[in-house]
């Protein structure tokens, strides 16, 4: 694959203009100003801009299934009276219809990799490997009682997707520890599941300090705050992405600092369901690592990403009365870079020789790019979600000009919406 | 033009599927389950919704040239050193470019009308007539001095517009009066301007208490806040869109509700200059009637409605701590009807039968809608902003699936950027 005449967001976040790329073996072989001999396809990219793709830091993909069912209630009436008794119903071809449905969304709109946390995650992992993503993808391990790791559905859940799908697609595919929550745990348990991740060297993936009721009832119950209780019990010596942290205190945020947390935030998703607005500027210059993520659909509702960072760079100015906070490189850099530095893919997120060519192409001739005085500016505040045209993991193309490569859409819609219509007659 | 099998959102903001919908004359004539013979248009609406077109009640349209330039800098250094050099440099022929530049946006993001604030407002006119789109048109009314109304440019300009322009294209173009603000008049010119708007039955368009600085100046300067100081003038006499009102207090709000002024919240502007968030619930409580608007492409950067609607449903959830505040018809109906009424188009912003033709289609067959549990919340919660494939004012298709009908997009974007160059070369 050539990508001819096209702008590049190169790896020092620059615009260079008309440039070469070549992809070989799933990885960018060339950058620059050289037109290769024999190259077999060939992308024209005048007037098109080359950049990382996505990372979707925190997601519940198969949720799809549950957008726009019932909501605009309070939190715990629409989990409790909505959702769990949903989830309940969802069966293994449910949750792999609503992967499918989620993949499509996303590489609309341009996320290749993504975090997931959800349940029967062998049927998440191989929706992803027929569709050719990348998916850091764990089971939220949650246990209401004193029992045992080796008794969790979500440990045995766990070893399965390690023997049967670990570092599948060549790596597209990364099976996570995780502990849904503070509040769904007890310390015998998450010792286990942070011996049990470092062990086989995984990431670890879990809620933090989400809403306010959270992060109080952690201190009243255990007189530290989740992430406190997090820390002590060993979970950050794992590599691992914290999603939401609206609530965390200052002491936290040192903590998260310290030990090289991710914080996944999911700002659409707290302002709809009125949780709150995580303290992004604060923890950025702590030097906290800081992605983004959309939470599931059911919460959000769309997997739109570009909304969701132009959300990211415009909120945190807007309640702090700063405009000069998060500049569109950080936005971009959180929404590419730091999320794939968290899912531990180390040559992915940048235009660069030898990264990895996960990559989308943002059609740069609509009329909300003009004019073109700064093209960041431009792609952070400009963009409709569904200007990207083109989305690559590995080098495969999945998605392009609407169609899509690695999938059958018609079938995909069809499917979510029988298991839909399964579910709500059941 | 006869659409067929389409879902239409009713008068009753409910969803009907399968509606047979027949335009004549720029109305809507008929809808129902019936086909009507020898219909010469038709448009096949198999999951597709047809519903009101978007009304944008603050804007200013021409600065689509100043997208991007020089920004993520406080509001007064941006205005200063950026903004109005730019601006002093702006001929006619630059205000139309701009003003095609974003009437092609408007189009693609499904606005069919809009409430627009800005100087050289022939130039505005010619653009809407051309393009066959929905205007309210004023010239920011600005006097730094004593000197009176007789001698301003707004006054001039406005003379011009009403003898050239008002009601043209069967009533789509329309000229309002404004008051740029409190903080750029005097009483005099103010209550002259009153006089003027109230003579020749106009609508009146004023900024209001957009930054705290704005509103403490108020106080300081005339003992009253920016709100008081309209009314004691008379200003709310007349018909009136007040734009922003982030910083009106309680009193400003009972006033507000009490003259039936039309309030035009402006979140995503003002999260991006971190002038804060509109009290839209409590506004909403109080009986005022809410309208959405865009605000410059300079501060917003973009036209994107659908954004700008998802943002109002989720933000006010979030800052005031409530899931269930703003629901999704208050977010269609602030989007549509609210602003079609504070522009005087009584018959506009219904799929009714009698009422004009200025509407959307959106094309809910991509996956961002699926599954359908609920389409008003789809709508709002799960739209990208180029969903809309159908955008008519007035009965013409001014743009369907990426085409232009009444401008020549290549022409447009070519000249907007020459004017550009010409600008910064100056």
């Amino acid at each position: 694959m050539f990508f001819k005449n096209i702008k590049i967001l190169d790896e020092f976040f620059k615009i260079q203009e008309d440039m070469s790329v070549l992809i070989k073996g799933g990885r960018i072989v060339y950058i620059g100003r050289e037109v290769p001999e024999n190259t077999e396809e060939v992308y024209e990219g005048k007037n098109k801009l080359l950049m990382p793709g996505f990372v979707n830091s925190h997601a519940h993909t198969p949720m799809t299934l549950l957008r726009g069912y019932s909501e605009n209630q309070k939190l715990q009436d629409w989990l409790v009276n909505s959702v769990f008794p949903f989830e309940s119903k969802m069966n293994e071809q449910d949750v792999f219809n609503g992967m499918m449905l989620g993949i499509a969304e996303m590489l609309r709109f341009g996320i290749v990799s993504t975090t997931d946390m959800y349940f029967k995650c062998e049927e998440m992992c191989r929706a992803a490997l027929v569709t050719k993503t990348k998916f850091n993808i764990s089971n939220g391990m949650t246990c209401f009682d004193g029992s045992r790791l080796a008794d969790n559905k979500s440990y045995k859940d766990t070893e399965n997707m390690l023997r049967e799908y670990h570092n599948a697609n060549d790596g597209a595919i990364i099976v996570d520890a995780s502990i849904h929550g503070e509040y769904t745990s007890n310390p015998d348990i998450v010792r286990e599941m942070v011996e049990y991740a470092l062990k086989n060297g995984l990431n670890m993936h879990v809620h933090l300090s989400e809403t306010e009721l959270e992060h109080r009832e952690s201190i009243e119950r255990r007189g530290k705050t989740p992430a406190r209780y997090f820390s002590d019990l060993g979970v950050f010596d794992v590599n691992t992405t914290a999603a939401h942290c609206v609530w965390v205190s200052d002491e936290d945020i040192d903590v998260l600092a310290e030990k090289n947390v991710t914080v996944s935030t999911n700002a659409m998703s707290n302002l709809k369901l009125a949780s709150g607005v995580c303290r992004v500027p604060y923890m950025m210059k702590k030097g906290v690592n800081v992605s983004i993520g959309t939470d599931g659909v059911a919460s959000n509702n769309s997997l739109n990403f570009l909304e969701e960072i132009k959300l990211f760079a415009v909120l945190h100015k807007g309640v702090n009365y700063n405009p000069e906070i998060i500049t569109p490189e950080e936005a971009i850099r959180a929404a590419t870079l730091n999320g794939f530095q968290a899912q531990g893919r180390k040559d992915s997120g940048l235009v660069k020789e030898g990264y990895k060519a996960d990559l989308i192409v943002i059609d740069m001739d609509k009329p909300n790019y003009y004019p073109a005085h700064n093209i960041l500016n431009n792609i952070v505040y400009s963009s409709a979600g569904s200007d990207v045209c083109l989305t690559m993991a590995d080098g495969n193309i999945l998605y392009k000009d609407g169609e899509y490569y690695t999938l059958d859409i018609e079938k995909v819609k069809f499917e979510a919406v029988k298991s839909v219509e399964k579910i709500l007659n059941k």
